[in-house]
């Protein structure tokens, strides 16, 4: 058995960025820069104001001064002269601060009269002046490699002029689940048979975390059944489900051997999920996820959501985690890895309490699905009484 | 001016759900579910083994104890006779319990000798055994109307045997950016023009929180254009930017106007983006945004996600926050709710903190896009020092 920190290490080791491709910057949102965006222009382009009012000559507009209106700069028409002594043009927020003027009187501080503009207030040398270039200058890096965008960033490369962006290709994923008990929902169960989750689950979890994930059809026990299914190829990671444990009908590892599978490791010391194989299948690498989908779901959060970062060209990381406090005693852990499923409650002092399900058994998928979030447990941790501080993985703010 | 939550809950009641809509299981995932999903099977269909073993009478299987194998039990294929007395069936994971069998003795526990087994650990009564039912009953709701549906949760309708799920529909949000001084990227720019950048933002806000948005063609200063391109129809809400402030400029109400647009409010006590205008064309609500690309995601970010929210069916609720400390002093506020552009960073302690930017100038979208949240001051709110609460809009986590 290795290690959970180990055996992601290996995962991760094993995968590479995908290349690059053009995508509308409509498109972009929630994808992974390839190419950095540099701003095309400078913004603002000039000097502009930041309010509605009169571009004015400071010195000349001091409490009382009458001021000539000499015309308007609406955003988008700067005002094609210059502002002379004693004169002012009517400006409007963003419009470009004309030649000779040096301050803005905002119009609260002022009052027009038929071709006059009175001050009010005085106004002081540069004020509510936006510099050129204040946001961003030209060439100046707006968005780097590397950075997943939110509509935030699709905004600011809009504003730096791209209606393109460079980003990695979506990792291609082939789910295989197997067994012969499973069938898809809503078809006929074979009798003793269940149906078949964890497909589904995982290519909701793929798809959340910026994958495209292909369903492969549902692999009967049968080596050279499993064996022909994986290997159609196309995908960046084939993920299987079912056929890894440590019982006779483990056929995953077997049918995939038959095809020159090279097998990295197969048993962590992590529950739920201990049978969890990493390998590859001529150029494709392969995880194979435990058929119970607690375990499934637990070791696709653990494993295959950094795995889907990496290939996405996202530095390394476990799953991000919050701190909160354990809502009941916890008892000394194993030498495995624990997840407890757990749901999460604020506090009055704004502290987050997590609570681990009275049943943890690896069976139970509704239990999964109610929990906000995985306790960690470390092997060997120690017994930690209520309202000790635990790492919690939040599934939900994951997609999962 | 009214409250922020005074706005809030003028837009939020005035909108209403969606209708609802049938798609399939792997279409589901961050739907919103329109009609609850009840289980349509038992789950397990019948008591199961929790282990790779065997099949036995607790009375027989003591330490010591040889006991005849009878039969096996996979997954999916259930043993067809009983266990009688001192016998025993191969049984594996998922695999159904026979009749007669009342425990499992685990395979590390046992000894297989031909045709023989050879009990090592002896068994409890019930050892092992998954009670048929244990995840869920049929009939049993798996899932409630109105819940955002996570990965887990389509592993779950897909236990529950649901290859179909009905969710609201996605709301349909047009946005129109209204200005002669912009042009999309890549285009042409107007002498004195800006790039537009907050149709795109929007939209992608807009499809990161379950909606489907339309971006109409940018209007320009024109109320007779304004007017034309807003009566389209077909949007369960419009969004403009722009056209929205105080000055001569303020297009969009007056466009609006000439199509029988009912005002409800327009100005705001916040900063960024005191104009807001709320109201009614015909039957389509209308939200008009600032034009200032940061005063518009805010605003999106405090009124919009809201309303998306509500159109999906989910409950009324403000953005959610997280609670940090503040990283610098922070002034008195004024009477208007502030959201200060802030990083985020965790300290030694594992508590955030957050330290806003030192400039808060409403123009400068780069600080927005680097920011990681948004730290609310109440209006009044009194100085703050360093490391004081606060609570903050955490920006990414909502996809913003």
């Amino acid at each position: 058995m290795i290690s959970l920190e180990e055996a992601r290490s290996r995962i991760l080791s094993q995968l590479h960025p995908t290349g690059a491709e053009t995508v509308a910057l409509a498109a972009g949102w929630n994808r992974v820069l390839a190419r950095s965006v540099l701003a095309r222009l400078t913004q603002p382009p000039a000097d502009v104001s930041a309010m509605d009012g009169y571009a004015v000559r400071a010195a000349d507009a001091v409490g009382g001064a009458m001021l000539r209106l000499a015309g308007e700069a609406p955003a988008g028409r700067p005002f094609a002269g210059a502002v002379g002594s004693g004169e002012a043009v009517r400006i409007f927020t963003g419009g470009f601060v004309p030649e000779g003027a040096d301050a803005i009187l905002i119009q609260e501080d002022a009052r027009a009269e038929a071709g006059n503009i009175q001050v009010v207030e005085g106004v002081k040398q540069g004020q509510w002046i936006r510099r050129r270039g204040l946001d961003f200058a030209e060439g100046a890096e707006l968005l780097p490699v590397g950075r997943r965008l939110t509509a935030r960033d699709i905004g600011l490369a809009a504003a730096g002029n791209h209606p393109w962006l460079v980003v990695h290709r979506r990792p291609r994923i082939g789910i295989l689940a197997t067994g012969d008990e499973i069938a898809l929902p809503g078809e006929a169960l074979p009798s003793g048979g269940i149906v078949s989750s964890n497909a589904h689950a995982l290519a909701a979890l793929v798809a959340s975390a910026g994958g495209e994930a292909s369903i492969l059809p549902i692999a009967p026990d049968d080596a050279e059944a499993i064996a022909s299914l994986a290997s159609g190829g196309g995908h960046d990671l084939l993920v299987t489900t079912g056929g890894a444990s440590v019982g006779d009908h483990d056929l995953v590892q077997k049918a995939l051997g038959t095809r020159g599978f090279a097998l990295d490791f197969w048993n962590i010391a992590m529950r739920p999920g201990k049978p969890l194989i990493w390998g590859r299948l001529g150029a494709t690498p392969v995880l194979g996820l435990p058929g119970n989908p607690v375990s499934a779901m637990v070791c696709a959060t653990v494993f295959l959501l950094p795995a889907l970062a990496r290939m996405q060209g996202l530095p390394d990381a476990a799953p991000p985690t919050i701190r909160a406090l354990a809502g009941v005693d916890l008892p000394e852990n194993d030498r495995r890895a624990d997840h407890l499923r757990a749901t999460l409650a604020l506090d009055a002092q704004g502290e987050w309490i997590a609570t681990p399900a009275g049943r943890q058994d690896s069976s139970m998928l509704a239990v999964l699905a109610r929990a906000d979030g995985l306790i960690l447990r470390a092997p060997h941790a120690p017994a930690l009484a209520k309202g000790g501080a635990v790492e919690v993985i939040a599934l939900a703010a994951l997609g999962v």
